[in-house]
Formats: structure tokens, C-alpha cells, sequence
């Protein structure tokens, strides 16, 4: 008696966290020091410590009812109006409260954009390799994603690809920048061409089609990369985006989305961004990590941990062989299979206590993903594995 | 370009909220000491101090990642064996923490529990007066609302009528006691019987039909009442729970999801429940407050502090000659209308500045909820403003 959608879901359930479970009992039996898991995307610094003393400091000072009861839905005024203008300081931007709606992570911040916009046949872009989640998210509103295929020279959108896919039943594209999987960062040139494919569509077909930054990952930069608010490209353009990478918070389920005053109607969809909220049973972003967060706002956690990493890794794996796309963000390392079915080199990696998630999980078959959130010496002591894997496939050293 | 059913919400959006904005505009005015504002259920009493110190415990003792990552998406395994022990302890069950999944506050909890039913035109069952935004919760996955008669004399579930509303189509039936907006508990009578109901229909229909518990108000109980657990009644019973009202942390968003043993397919509805929790965008229950309720799985609020308000205004109301039932639980009166409309009583209150929710608002019209969550002292300033609504309209002191 289970409805159709979460019978559908429980056969596939998620690769990745199957794969984390999985881990967990591999380092049961064999220790945890002896398991090379990659699989799953949980960062590996701990919170700023500026973060537990702001949750402290808030304990001690707020009234109870200020501090652990409800506020309106889209969060605490103070907070929102700190975010605006933490992005404005930041980005030149010219946001004030109404422009921020807290949310519970992007993942929560994602959906109610999704119930905002969906109605059930509706069609949403996203650009292939892709977090898997997506898919379920539109389908929670009936929604289809349509798939633009992935530009396998340098896992830049394939821009011309997109504006094929696009109909008059497009209601949104949804972007990730810096990019889980791959850990590319799409150009300001890319963005823009984006930008003016839409706006041209948008006239084509006579109705908004709004653009879903995802960003989760914004302060995950690397080799001097500035980090990005991709609100200028296109008006209508909607942020989400999460504590959850930037100050090492994932578990708290802490976000906010932005709706600029640029997105046509933009006071109609902020409030129905908020009601959506509300209905989809959010109700608030959790309300002491909302007070804690807003005190942190120009802290970020350590970036240059995982640098150490992502530099070791693709350096090591490039050298042993393996086909990687050095990432400029986030931190992943997108490596091409050296077999044709990455399946089968995912099982075979698992022999040597590698667990790595199959590109397919991404509608990217053919590549793999390392989550390189790791202890560095996690990381070290996984080469020898690696080597012996790149060995069984016989790779080329570099 | 929003979706229908948030277009929809913008027209209706909630009442409630609606009129604690209102009041909130009303107290810049004239004074919030002068506003009687009984529009929302916003717990008046503090967090337990153990629950505060309970946080700071935990920012102290554990590590960051443990305290702040992601965890299992039904949260943190030692979390709900606590919970499962303390329920067992309490009401003679026989949990384990496979039964209990940690979420987003009982709002995220039923949105998981539907999600994980629901097909697009199922119906659910709910007893009028009832919480309205289940409208929206079933809605979202595309059910129908499916409402039994109040019960004007005593409030208690119309069985009667119950029995006749079921179809084919039922999968669900919602119960909320002790019951917002009435104070009513239903009683062991009731539930035996509802259980019986459901069991006969289950079998004529060949299909199962999930008895969805919400039990925010579980342990707001006055009169020497005792605390109820609900899942004796009836084997396919699935619990929402939140520690909003117990704990006074309704900001928070946390509560769980209990699914006994006892439920068919037990195992995979416990998967099912899980898997929504994460594709609906919640993840999991924030993860630093999952640990702190932990710690305080015996602690509650001053609920004399409420009994005491409840006295009052129950017994000066009843004097001034409006007709109330006398609330067992939560921490609402429900007051039948002097006027045949009493969205027009209402507003002749609010005239007094004195803010009501109209019945209707709960699918029962011709009665008002008086939210008496509030400081004792502003609930006796408010009684020289109800005597004059109570001359106003002619009412015969009793």
C-alpha cells in the first residue's frame, strides 16, 4: 500500500548512501582506518569555532521564546536582514530581507522553489552530471527533468545541446556551480551565453522560465578562483543555498533562498516561496542555528584542507594513470572510468577497499566520483590502493 | 507562472497566520500589552533550563562532525534508542530504534508519513474541527481531504458518520487529541471503537488503511488526565510527534515518527518513511537539537502554567455566558459563537482588540479558538475587554 512514487524510490533508493552504508559495515569488519570511502559528501573540517560559540552566546543571552519559538515563516527579520547585507558587502548586490527566505538546507530551499513553480508536466533543465536528488525533488511536484547532455571535453554546459531541450513546458533549469560531481566551475562566459539563451526563450515562448542556482558549494573555491553569486546573468534567476559546506554545519539543515527583486512578480514569489514553506511542512528554518549562523557570516571553514587534498589526489591519480578532471571547486574529483562499464570498476576498486560512486548515479555513466572530504592522511594511505588498482587495470603510469 | 496550488494558497493563505500578522500591526499601534492576541499557538513557557543546558553539553563534548555532519536520514541511532526506551518505559511498548524516525517537527513528520501513502486521488480522513493545514499536507501529494461532521455535542470523534465517510479510496485517517482547536481528548471508548471501524473496513476493502496519530499536545493534559500513546487501538497506527509543545521549542523543528512494529510491512514502511524524509528535502532532523531532546526525554513544560490560564478564562467566559467547551488537553478553548456567523463575531472582537481564529478556519464554522498560550497576567487584563464584548452582544451573565 505504498504510493507508486516511494515504491519506485525504495527499488532504487540512493546509490550513494547505499554505498555509505555499505562502507560502514566494510569498516566494521576490516576497521575503518583500512576502507577508502569516498562515497558520500560530508564534510571533513569541523565548524568554525566562531559557529559553536555564537550557539553559546545565543543560549545566554536570548529569551526562550525569542530563541527556540516560532517567527515568521520565511525566519528571524534580524537574521535575513544580516544575510542581505553580508551579500551586498560581498557580491555588490542590493538585497534587504524581503529578498532572503531561510530554509531548511538547499535541499528544503530547492523544494519549496519547486512547489512554487511546478505544476504537474512541467519540465525542468538540468545539466548532466548532475546531483542525483534532483530527480526526485521535481518529481515531488510532478515534474519532469530533461537532461542536457554532458560536454565531456570540459564538463561546461553544452549550451547548444540546451536550447534544443528547451519547450514551452520549461519552467525552470536548475544550475550547480561550483559542481557536484565534477568540481568545475562554469565560466562567466558560459553564464552569460545561459543568460542570453533564456532571455530569448523566455520571448520565444512568452513566459518565464526561471534559472535554480544551486549553491551549496559557493565558498569551495581553489587556484584563486573568486567565489560566485550568480544573480547578475539572468533576472530571473532564483539562489538556493546552504551552511552546510561553508561552515561544516550539514547535519543542522540550515539555508536560505534568494529571490532578487529582478524575478518578474518578484513580491508574489516571495511570499508564495514562504507559504510553500509553510505547506510543505518546513515550516521554519530551525531557529537557533538561524541566530548562530547569522553571527558567521564572514567565516568560512578551512578551504585549504580540502586544497591539500584535491591537489595530493589528482596529482597522485594522474600520475598512476587515471583520467581526472583537475576540479577548480567543491570537493570532488570526476575521474573517467578506464574500463567502459564504470560499474564494473567500481566493484573492482571495492576489492581493494575503494568506494567510489558510478557516474550513472549522475546521468554521466562512464565516470566515477571521489569525495575527497577526507582526512589528508585518509587520502595518503588510500594511494597504495589505488596504485594496486591502477596495476589490475593495467593503466599507464604518467 | 506560479503553480496552481500556490496560487491558490496566495488567495487563501492562513488565517492564522494572517491574523497573528494583523496583531503584530495592531500592537505597533496601541501597545502589545493592549492586544489580546489568542490568534496562535505559540507555547508561552520557557524551554526547560535542561534543555538549554543539554545544548551547551553537547557543543562542549562532542566533536564537531558528530555533532554538526550528517548522520543516518532518520537521525542519529543512540537518539532514537532514547526515544524508543523512554516510550517503552512510559507507556509499555516495545520499540527499538528501527521504530523511530527523527524529523523536521510532526509538520515534516506527517509530510513524510503522506508522502510515503499517498497516490494522487487518495483520500484522508479527517475528523472536523480539525488542524487546516492537513488540507495542504495531503494536497501536496495530490489526496483529498475527506471530512467527518463535528460532533457538536461533546466534540468526540461522530463515529456514525465516520464509518459511512470511508471508500475504497481511503488509505489514511488523521486524528490529533487531545485536539487542536477543542481541548477535547478522544477517549479510550472512542478510540477502541475507531479501532474496530477501521479494522472491518481494512478487511472489506482488502487494503490497508493507516491510522496517522498526531500527538503534539501528548503531554499538555490537565484534570488529572493521564499522557496517552495511541498505537494499542489499532496495529496499523503510524505516530507524528513533536517536542514543540512539550519541550516549548516549536522554532526548533524537531519531533519524530514512530512506526510500530505491528504495522504491515513494517520494515519497508520504516525504509519508505526514511527515504521521504530525504527526497522531500528535509535530510534529516537538525542535528544538534536531536541530541539536546535527548537528554530531556523527561523533562516537560510548566504545564500548570497553562492549567492556570485555562481556569481563568474557561471559568470567567463561562460566566460572562459564553458557551465553551471545557478543554482536557492542549492549549486551546474552543467558544461556540454568540452570533449565527462568527467570522462577524470576530471581528466585533477584534473591535476590543481581542483576536480570535474563526472556526471555519478549523472546517467548523459557528465557533471561534482562543489560543490561551499567553502570560497569565495578559489573559486577566483581557477579561474587562471580554465583558464588554460579552455586553456588546447581549449575553446573560450565568
Amino acid at each position: 500500500m505504498l504510493s507508486q512514487n516511494i515504491q519506485n524510490a525504495l527499488k532504487g533508493n540512493s546509490v550513494i548512501r547505499a554505498m555509505f552504508m555499505e562502507g560502514k559495515m566494510m569498516a566494521e569488519e576490516i576497521g575503518a582506518e583500512n576502507v577508502y570511502d569516498f562515497s558520500l559528501g560530508n564534510p571533513a573540517t569541523p565548524a568554525p569555532a566562531s559557529v559553536n560559540q555564537a550557539i553559546k552566546d545565543a543560549v545566554d543571552e536570548l529569551d526562550s521564546m525569542e530563541l527556540h519559538g516560532y517567527m515568521a515563516n520565511a525566519g528571524y527579520p534580524d537574521v535575513r536582514t544580516a544575510i542581505a547585507e553580508n551579500l551586498n558587502k560581498r557580491f555588490g548586490t542590493d538585497f534587504g530581507m524581503q529578498n532572503i527566505i531561510m530554509t531548511v538546507g538547499a535541499a528544503g530551499g530547492l523544494n519549496i522553489i519547486l512547489k512554487t513553480f511546478l505544476d504537474p508536466g512541467d519540465e525542468v533543465i538540468a545539466f548532466a552530471p548532475y546531483f542525483v536528488e534532483y530527480r526526485a525533488y521535481v518529481a515531488n511536484f510532478g515534474g519532469k527533468i530533461v537532461e542536457v547532455s554532458p560536454n565531456l571535453d570540459n564538463f561546461q554546459p553544452d549550451l547548444v545541446d540546451f536550447e534544443q531541450k528547451i519547450t514551452d513546458k520549461t519552467k525552470a533549469v536548475i544550475i550547480n556551480t561550483p559542481n557536484n560531481p565534477t568540481g568545475v566551475i562554469y565560466s562567466d562566459e558560459t553564464m552569460t551565453q545561459l543568460g542570453e539563451i533564456l532571455s530569448k526563450k523566455q520571448k520565444e515562448y512568452g513566459h518565464e522560465i526561471y534559472l535554480i542556482s544551486d549553491e551549496p558549494y559557493r565558498e569551495l573555491v581553489y587556484d584563486g578562483e573568486k567565489e560566485r553569486f550568480l544573480t547578475g546573468f539572468y533576472p530571473n534567476t532564483i539562489v538556493g543555498y546552504s551552511f552546510s559546506k561553508s561552515l561544516s554545519l550539514p547535519g543542522e539543515r540550515i539555508g536560505y533562498v534568494v529571490v532578487p527583486n529582478e524575478v518578474s512578480d518578484a513580491k508574489n514569489v516571495q511570499t508564495a516561496i514562504e507559504i510553500a514553506n509553510r505547506q510543505l511542512g518546513f515550516v521554519n528554518a530551525p531557529s537557533l542555528i538561524q541566530k548562530a549562523v547569522a553571527k558567521c557570516l564572514d567565516e568560512k571553514t578551512d578551504v585549504a584542507y580540502y586544497d591539500k587534498n584535491r591537489e595530493l589526489l589528482y596529482g597522485e591519480l594522474t600520475k598512476l594513470g587515471f583520467d581526472c578532471i583537475k576540479p577548480q571547486g567543491a570537493f570532488y574529483l570526476w575521474v573517467k572510468s578506464p574500463l567502459a562499464d564504470e560499474e564494473e570498476f567500481v566493484q573492482i576498486a571495492k576489492k581493494h577497499h575503494i568506494l567510489l560512486v558510478k557516474g550513472s548515479a549522475f546521468a554521466c555513466p562512464g565516470y566515477v566520483r571521489i569525495a575527497y572530504c577526507a582526512a589528508f592522511e585518509h587520502i595518503q594511505n588510500s594511494l597504495s590502493a589505488f596504485a594496486k588498482l591502477a596495476e589490475e587495470l593495467g593503466l599507464k603510469k604518467a
